[in-house]
């Protein structure tokens, strides 16, 4: 596949015609030509600790009761990220991820599903704000929504073909965010307004009756063709990215492929060519089943890398491989274990504010640029995704309707500099998720260097931690440096009030919370 | 449903970003909220008699046989054109649609399905030119294909919802136009690479076997819903459009809705809610097979104008009716009487450049713009679609990778002047098609103020109309009018060469055939 540097092809400048057209058709140069393919394999809900891979300093039992052969296999080709944070919800990842923004900017900080309705858990005590439950769009008109611009329409408008498979979740329902050809995408495969899915079985048409009905606001939409096939949701969705991918060949184009599984979110189906074999090896049904639907979703990590490999793509493609929050672990119904340790050594998961909420697996495999077998220590956030991603397709001179937070790694992977040295990292939640535990729920936080300061709207507790030192976040080192929390305390206040962020208020005086520098 | 003028909302300017972002997002005023819907109506292979409305002085027998009542009520709410010119051949019509440019400038002149396939009938003494078969493009990158800018993309990035339903037809199979999504669509309904259809009949899962395989290349995409209901796909396409609209009132969005009908195009299935009738009235069963479906394709019209209504966005809704070329004249297997004659008073129909080929129903309804039950006699081309639309739309400043042959006809829907004085209208048709006939391949024509020259490319043989006198082109004047030939012979002439347009070659001598100028 010949990769043209379409010179702004349709990304043409917004000034009055003279002659009638204007965009030059100049040809590429040899060095233009080579503009690379780019998968983002996005796994939904997968913790630190999901994986065979180990992230952190040593191999713990659950990297050594799952099996991922293709994690292990594409970071050998590339670099291990294990300082890789993402929001503590999906929906708030996934519009941070789609329009470069800060989540306490874009507001969008809990999970969106219908129009119109707020889906935290109401408190007693505090008022929660009135935070963009519609999501992200890119038009205006729709209350309670973020209005940014699209990197993929970017990527599009450079002459990218393309592809959305899997999960979307950007707008709710009837909104114009919903469908991911909003968005810049030419394919859509199976993607809408919903962030979980109804079930993975064929058996049970992934969410439909026999007629053919939805039962359900999360039933999987576009994969009647599996319907009572016996085929996993997480092998269809790849069969089907698959086939995109075979177009893609013959348009000639550079592509870009978000696979963007619902695997491994609830519900904890068994997908059984995996699942018998943890059983096997001592694993509970659910410690089992979960297994299943990760090596599931590794298998079709290793599908599209076989692809590429069998399409002579390999060498000309980069895989990035991400989770959009921490590991489901507050919900004793779906694992076993004791609740919120699932992510250990990262304390808490998904919801929190904690690492094991907000740190993720990820990898960057980019032949002839990224060192093979490498990793990366130096942390960054899933908003920076937004420019790397536009650097890496050569997608320069672009403008957005809204500012970008997203700061490029691509010093990281290329090893000329460290964009993370002296950056604070930004996480708002004055939001109350489903479930409750340690660090989730009406909070917000700020990391720099090697510290992290949790802020607690309605207490106005605060904890300190050294993150190199307290991985698990067990000392609270508040006490012990009143200056430092100090400094990020008025760090994270300026930055929260600067972006237009949103906090709760108290119900018995009508009056806000303090934000973290005001106590 | 709110009209905003989004402020070029993501057509922004291609300049490095200053501060991270640029694009002001400025309240609209009250005049500009009011930015109209958009329908394009497009039927395919519809005739200028197809229909029970009378666009020529007086009624024919075909204006008494067929009822179109839809087309009489938007005739009586808007303005008749008499004179609106599409190409001979859908896929040369199709592609001037969306890139603006001519016909002779695009060089997709014949009709387009497979990729690297030239669908023409070959000859024994001309060799045809290398013509762009693989369509047109809005990216580099495929051979013997036209890139252009799509104006749906301007409209999309201009902040209007764009819907596809029906016949797309702009790439061949495997090429990145094939996909209405590449063009700016955001919601495609049944368009693909090809310009018909294996059948209308659900009973035949609209080309599809049981087990739900494509058995033809024009086999209907993604009405499975309607598979086996009875439901005929002229009714199928527009209960999904009708979706479609019931989902953009909810986006707060103007949209645009391309309903390009497959019908009117052979096979001539029987639509049963209105053959019987005809079959009544004592047409025959071809004809009432004919009437049946063109009465079918009426109905949508009506149906979309009656959910205008209901939902309140009739006031601010521009319909566009429109076909693509002139109705299918020369195959015996398909129509009743003698080949050739049933467009008259025009003469010839389909692959032709006498005006049965190109002469189209064309209405277009705008309340409070467009006077109602009014008809304009002025000439128009299918190419200037492209900037009335646009300007309709109030998209002012945008740029194209190619120029735009079309010129705005908002004067005539106004009646503030009259674009088509003086202008010259150029078909070039270097291509030999399926069938033969009057005015049909390896022809050229120019159309300037009444005179009208058709130039055959073999045999140097050229002809002079006087449209307004002799609409049936019936008697050649050239032989009175020589410098009148030789006038528009140079003009053609020189249009053809400053757009780079093709012509067939002798075989004998391997020498291209004369421009018109040149005999």
């Amino acid at each position: 596949m010949n990769k043209y540097l379409f010179t702004a092809l349709f990304l043409t400048p917004l000034v009055p015609m003279t002659d009638g057209w204007g965009a030059t058709k100049k040809q590429p140069s040899a060095e233009e030509q080579k503009r690379p393919n780019i998968i983002l394999f996005m796994v939904d809900d997968m913790g630190w600790q999901d994986t065979s891979l180990p992230f952190w300093t040593q191999k713990t039992p659950y990297n050594e009761a799952y099996e991922t052969p293709n994690m292990e296999r594409l970071a050998k080709q590339g670099m291990m990220f294990t300082q890789a944070y993402a929001c503590n919800i999906s929906s708030a990842t996934r519009c941070s991820l789609i329009t470069g923004a800060n989540n306490a900017r874009h507001r969008v900080t809990n999970w969106t599903l219908e129009r119109d309705k707020q889906t935290d858990r109401q408190s007693a005590t505090v008022e929660l704000p009135d935070w963009n439950y519609n999501g992200v769009s890119q038009v205006e008109g729709t209350n309670n929504t973020y209005v940014g611009t699209s990197f993929v329409e970017l990527l599009r408008q450079s002459g990218y073909h393309t592809i959305h498979c899997g999960k979307a979740h950007w707008g709710s329902i009837d909104t114009p965010g919903e469908n991911p050809t909003h968005w810049g995408f030419e394919v859509n495969i199976a993607g809408h307004a919903a962030g979980g899915l109804a079930t993975y079985l064929s058996e049970q048409n992934y969410g439909h009756t026999r007629d053919g009905k939805a039962y359900s606001l999360m039933s999987i939409p576009g994969l009647e063709n599996y319907w009572g096939t016996g085929i996993f949701a997480t092998e269809a969705l790849t069969r089907e990215a698959i086939k995109a991918l075979d177009k893609a060949k013959k348009y000639n184009q550079p592509f870009y492929l978000y696979m963007a599984h619902y695997a491994i979110h609830v519900p904890i189906d068994k997908d059984m060519r995996f699942f018998p074999k943890y059983v096997r090896k001592g694993l509970s049904d659910k410690e089992a089943a979960y297994a299943s639907l990760i090596e599931g979703m590794d298998k079709s990590l290793g599908d599209l890398m076989d692809w590429l490999e069998k399409n002579g793509e390999a060498d000309n493609t980069i895989v990035i491989f991400m989770s959009d929050n921490g590991g489901l672990a507050a919900e004793p119904e779906w694992r076993d274990g004791e609740v919120h340790t699932q992510n250990a050594p990262l304390r808490s998961g998904k919801g929190s504010l904690y690492e094991g909420g907000i740190r993720e697996p990820m990898i960057v495999s980019w032949p002839g640029v990224v060192n093979p077998d490498t990793r990366c220590d130096k942390y960054l956030m899933i908003e920076d995704f937004y420019p790397t991603l536009l650097e890496m397709a050569g997608v320069k001179d672009y403008k957005t309707v809204a500012p970008l937070d997203g700061v490029s790694f691509m010093p990281l992977l290329k090893g000329t500099g460290d964009p993370s040295k002296g950056r604070a990292l930004v996480w708002n939640f004055p939001n109350i998720w489903g479930n409750d535990g340690p660090g989730i729920n009406l909070d917000c936080a700020i990391r720099k260097d090697e510290w992290k300061l949790v802020y607690y709207y309605e207490t106005g507790k605060k904890e300190l931690f050294n993150i190199p030192e307290d991985i698990g976040e067990k000392h609270d080192v508040a006490a012990e440096h009143p200056d430092i929390v100090r400094r990020l305390s008025k760090e994270l206040g300026q930055y929260l009030r600067k972006v237009d962020a949103q906090r709760p208020k108290f119900k018995s005086t009508g009056k806000p919370c303090p934000w973290p520098d005001e106590v």
